[in-house]
């Protein structure tokens, strides 16, 4: 099933107006991607290095990203600053616990910050089980659990104390669960999975939307722009070069104003 | 207006016949497109990371590279290591202060390097303006002030003892500060400032430029160059991902001999 | 010369089939190739940061890159880490010594880990040289010495008691060194060695390769691999841009299903 592509109007139209400025704590590699897909959809990436200056940034900013990837110990230092600041100021920030259910290390980092009320986490679903001490089948970083094995996962991390407000499981199609129930996100495209971090940049456009919607609205309307963008980028794509390519302009939009038929 | 496409030309020549090798000390989110950018003109960028190795990496170079996106303690010890060896050693370096006016630390580490010899500080209007003290205003790390407005903290700053030879102002014009006056380069496209980056990017070319003309020239020049790519990278994108390869494509000018007619 | 195309298909049938998981210890620069080049071809890359958690991680990888790009002292320490638990879980290695023959850090350590039973030495001519104590001229990180110049100190290291099994020489014909002799693999496009951290890239798909075949066999499809991926992506290239998209999108090969023609 396709996605309604007004959804992806939607949340450029949202970013757009306001450009919210939402650091991100990403790792090298996702970093470029997320940068561009942030700014393509309107918000304003930045990317802070010092921990004295972090929580400055943070207040100023309207949404946080903490994203788990290739993080170490100082790393962890700066993600407990930055989310301190964070809820001090009343900014909605989003988990992404890549690599939970891996190495032990990160899964009890993950598992402590997602208790430390995010707004929103987002992960697949050996993360997200992972995050309730459930078994967790990764290869790499990828899940190999499926979707529906983690909903009562996101669920119960729902309900705890200073858990998350929404949980949002990827896969074929995205789970968004919250206190207002479970809704879905279908269609994209077979190459959007294949690009490496595509994951993590679903993750900073959640932090961004957050800022401008309630969270489950925010999760919503980000998965489902996610997959509008990878349908149209699919069409124009001949492999995973170009459709990254794509995929930034689809974010952007710019194209659709001088080819209305497209 | 547009600019006249022979800069362009002018830069990558220069470049070209000489392959000179900067030193680029800069953000992961930074890295990939300076890189490519570097490559694309005809230099050859390189990246250390270890302090013992750095100094001799420096006076090999041509020119060098001090970016302050994403910096920490650690990176700071980089920098000065790093200015150290160029200015005993006689090469030209460049200051991109990314961020100065926005946390107390990165300002304090941008307004020290800037007294230390630098033949270029390249940064947004805020950024120049926090260099001398002014007030300056940020969006991450964007300037929401504009380019006039920093033109007498660009003229400060060439006239201190140890200050820069020229200050690169980047705007919707870009503003060329030094003791041999004022210099704008116009045109440019709408996509350019969008992509996350590109000023670094700039910075990086400036290093490489400086290596082969004077400093003032070696702004003016590559700021010129810049206008001229987003333009031609323009006329065939179709958003922020398809300008991306196009910017690089223009750099490059490979497909210009295939396409006279372009 | 050019490549006969099949290699590629081979490569890519090889490691689709298992999809394998390949540890990457690499540079912000190179990271995003290097994931993306990864996955088109069918693996599954993965950048873990803690050393905690990197025994772990490698034990249940099927392959590790160890790049020296960028390289630190704590980044040292991992790399230590990751190839101790490799040798014990019996996990095919690749060493890229990039910058070997610069400094003398990057040197000593490139040259120690060269005879920590590496699968794979992937390098530049005077990177090649560097390891084995011979003079290396060396432009950043890119080699000034040609390919047949390294070939003695290739099959030197070869002949060493926990020396390589193979060494590919990177070049305008790559040679494929090992117990069983000499290999070239030629053809390719004159803009591949201009894409920066397109050899990293390249090491890191030898790596993967080395999880599914025997370390030559590995090394020599992969670089031929490489080279066809070139050629076909020249043909769609306009320049450095255009050509980094279109060979991601050769490595991936998804574009030729639809067109058999081309």
């Amino acid at each position: 099933m396709s996605q309604d592509p007004r959804a992806l109007t939607e949340l450029r139209a949202a970013l757009g107006r306001v450009r919210p400025l939402v650091v991100c704590l990403t790792s090298p590699v996702a970093a470029p991607l997320t940068a561009q897909s942030l700014s393509a959809l309107g918000a304003v990436p930045v990317m802070p290095g010092h921990g004295d200056d972090l929580p400055s940034a943070v207040t100023r900013c309207d949404g946080l990203l903490v994203n788990l990837g290739s993080s170490d110990g100082a790393r962890a230092d700066l993600f407990r600053t930055a989310i301190l600041a964070a809820r001090a100021a009343g900014r909605p920030w989003v988990l992404d616990p890549v690599g939970a259910g891996g190495g032990a290390w990160r899964t009890a980092l993950a598992r402590d910050l997602a208790r430390q009320a995010p707004a929103i986490i987002k992960g697949n679903p050996a993360e997200i089980r992972a995050l309730v001490g459930q078994d967790a089948q990764l290869k790499g970083v990828d899940s190999l659990d499926d979707v529906a094995s983690a909903l009562d996962a996101a669920q119960s991390l729902v309900g705890e104390p200073d858990g998350p407000q929404a949980v949002l499981i990827t896969g074929p199609r995205d789970a968004c669960v919250s206190a207002a129930g479970l809704a879905w996100s279908e269609g994209g495209h077979r190459l959007a999975p294949r690009v490496v971090t595509m994951g993590c940049t679903l993750g900073a456009v959640c932090a961004a939307a957050a800022s401008q919607r309630p969270a489950a609205e925010a999760v919503h309307l980000s998965a489902q722009a996610f997959k509008v963008a990878a349908e149209q980028a699919g069409g124009r794509a001949r492999g995973l070069g170009s459709f990254m390519t794509a995929f930034l302009d689809a974010l952007d939009g710019a194209w659709l104003e001088e080819e209305p038929e497209a």
